[in-house]
């Protein structure tokens, strides 16, 4: 079947009502007062916000809202007759962002979010709904804040047939990454500054635990294979257990270390992991510093595409928030994933038993004579050879910290090497792993 | 008026006519030949390639043709009756390349192109006639290759007020460049092996003198400030003066070259310019290696956005012309120029006396007591300031190079000063001078 296009009646205005006044709220209704000419210019037609929801009526947000009907239930914008398309800015998998979201689509209007978790989750049945009802369902904003990577994958590179996407899309932990390594400073100490400058949440566990860049990387995953969202398949890591010591080493060996979330496709199914990983210091990645964000798509065509900009922040936000309401007034709005939900495919799910790569290890052990041999060997029993090898001793406590990289290897033969490296009697600490990025 | 959007009948399928099958042509039909499948779920139609025109008919081009009619005349494709769209991958701004593109879109035909020249030079007339015919007229392809950078700008960043962008648009300097400055090598020897590798034309004018990118940088003026075309204003400079030693002292300055076009809309006007320019090492343009192309813009909502890709080749360059077919089959395709073309503004163009910015000087002078004092004297009567000097005195010929990197200056002042350098009874070769780029 083919999708209608979405079209809004003549040249009427787009009536927006906007759930959510936070940062990207605000900033959403400050871009749309200041740059109303160049939006109405570009869209064919004005865009107006009729209708919000928050929390706190009175609250300034540097932003005027006078004329603007305000209303203290946010489901009331699913139902405000004077709306045709809602935004939502509340955020969550569930309670009032998923009810609004799947009323305002029941009841014909379209809809904007930037919600990653609730698309993360819910992305694929809400697609679908909005299909049923003929109206958008648009979350540029989702993803990378205002790197418009949703709609690089689902237009900008829609000639090509994708197989790798890697990004680094948690600006929280690319800001303590990056802090850490330029200051040498510790995990815990880093993110508390983060905390401080409003650059992480307390609790952290959502950007520090990788979840927030999962949810992200799902939806990549399901635009550029055109699959089916799933969250449960994935290996999500995070970046607590990178210690100074591991920038030091990775320093040494001519790498950084960023929190990347990547997706492949191959002939025997998708595989999608977030995990911390070495990326060469000449890479792109390894340019990218504090809280931006950055995106890396292979496609058959293109060869590859880089992209750089802000994750988070309002008004960077909010230039996606607005872009996909531009395309909306604009009458292009693209299907939700790129496809008409219905061609969706299931697809098989890898789990990271299926990973291979060079990787890199750092053991804490006794300084005693012929443990690098013993750990060497023990590696070469499983198959694993060694490329580099960087070794620390402590004279004092009498103890060593063995850094390696391998080579290329199968994540199999690399756990049952850790499971033996960890009872050997020479080790103190478990095994420290982290992956080595192909990119 | 509402620019009507442009649909194609229903849902069968959009039928191009390809005009030239040099490399990028043959690699648009194999394209669309293997990612059958996905275009037509993406598009929500078929594509398909029913005519196409070429000098040779005989020639192979790896792709299969069978069933295609295969036209003589390039111009017989814009009155074929099968045709949809016109593909015009011919190249120059004149001849049979305007000749097509003005006669297809007269015809009703929407046409999708990669010719920077004939876009830069008469892009606001074609897109006016376009508008007049409504037929679309697409040519992501002219700029940077495979980076959709003119679909980020006129959609992806849409709800930004855009401010500046810069560029490195030409693959062919990009790789002069780099590889002079990896390897200490002169630019001609590189030049030399650039022809040889296919990378530069012989002749290689249009590269290294930097029309091409000025082509390029047109266009994305136009779209970025919704201003009608001008090449006339431009100032355009190439890197042929760019010699071993600049890259040597650049390096020890903290720098590298790159060849820039930057484009920026202030009060004032528009002011655009195509020049080789310092850009800091850690600079993401100064991670863009051989032929890669770079581009970053900044809006008043995201900041900056910085994309990286490959600018020229086949299969990249036709992603970008499928992607222009892409849209056109889902019924999204954008007005050439982001807005209806009777909303393109008259900008004032500034030329480069109104430009200002640090530079670097460097000075072959007699090796002589005082000169050095004499130079940053003459510099301080022009009110230029002086960051940082290096001098590499050469003893057989007693002759010495000065070079030195001013503070933020007004190009009238150091035009003003190189006249008077260039007169002084020290100097022995005119004063060579680089911008650098304050991103």
């Amino acid at each position: 079947m083919l999708r209608a296009m979405i079209q809004i009646e003549g040249n009427k205005p787009l009536r927006l009502g906007i759930a959510g006044l936070g940062t990207v709220g605000a900033a959403t209704c400050k871009v749309i007062a200041d740059n109303q000419d160049l939006l109405s210019a570009r869209a064919g037609r004005a865009i107006e916000v009729v209708a919000v929801s928050a929390r706190d009526k009175s609250k300034d947000r540097g932003v005027d809202l006078s004329g603007v009907d305000f209303c203290d239930d946010a489901l009331a914008l699913a139902r405000h007759p004077d709306v045709d398309c809602v935004v939502e800015l509340i955020g969550g998998d569930a309670g009032v962002a998923r009810q609004l979201v799947e009323q305002a689509i029941a009841n014909g209007k379209h809809v904007v979010s930037a919600n990653k978790a609730l698309v993360a989750k819910h992305g694929a049945a809400l697609s679908a709904a909005a299909d049923t009802a003929g109206v958008a369902f648009l979350f540029e904003a989702a993803v990378a804040g205002g790197i418009p990577i949703l709609k690089t994958i689902r237009e900008g590179l829609a000639a090509n047939r994708f197989t790798q996407f890697a990004g680094i899309l948690n600006g929280t932990c690319n800001f303590i990454l990056t802090a850490m390594e330029r200051e040498g400073r510790d995990f815990d100490d880093v993110l508390a500054e983060a905390q401080e400058r409003g650059y992480a949440e307390t609790p952290p566990d959502l950007d520090v635990d990788g979840w927030d860049a999962a949810h992200k990387l799902a939806i990549v995953t399901g635009l550029a294979f055109g699959v089916k969202l799933k969250m449960d398949a994935m290996h999500v890591e995070g970046i607590r257990r990178i210690a100074a010591q591991d920038m030091q080493f990775a320093d040494e060996f001519g790498y950084r270390i960023r929190h990347l979330g990547i997706t492949k496709q191959s002939e025997a199914g998708v595989m999608q992991a977030v995990y911390p990983a070495f990326v060469k210091q000449d890479s792109a990645f390894a340019g990218v510093q504090r809280v931006l964000n950055a995106t890396y798509v292979e496609g058959d065509a293109i060869g590859s595409l880089f992209m750089m900009g802000p994750g988070a922040g309002g008004a960077a936000t909010a230039s996606s928030v607005v872009m996909d309401v531009v395309d909306l007034a604009a009458g292009r709005a693209a299907p939700s994933f790129g496809v008409a939900s219905e061609k969706l495919k299931e697809a098989a799910f890898l789990d990271m038993t299926s990973h291979s790569g060079a990787y890199y290890l750092r053991l804490h052990v006794k300084d005693e004579d012929g443990v690098l041999a013993d750990v060497t060997g023990l590696l070469r029993e499983h198959s694993i050879g060694v490329e580099r090898v960087l070794q620390d001793a402590d004279e004092a406590t009498q103890t060593a910290q063995i850094a390696l990289i391998t080579h290329l290897e199968k994540e199999v033969d690399i756990q049952a090497a850790i499971a033996a490296l960890n009872q050997a009697d020479y080790s103190i600490n478990d095994v420290h792993m982290v992956r080595v990025a192909a990119i």
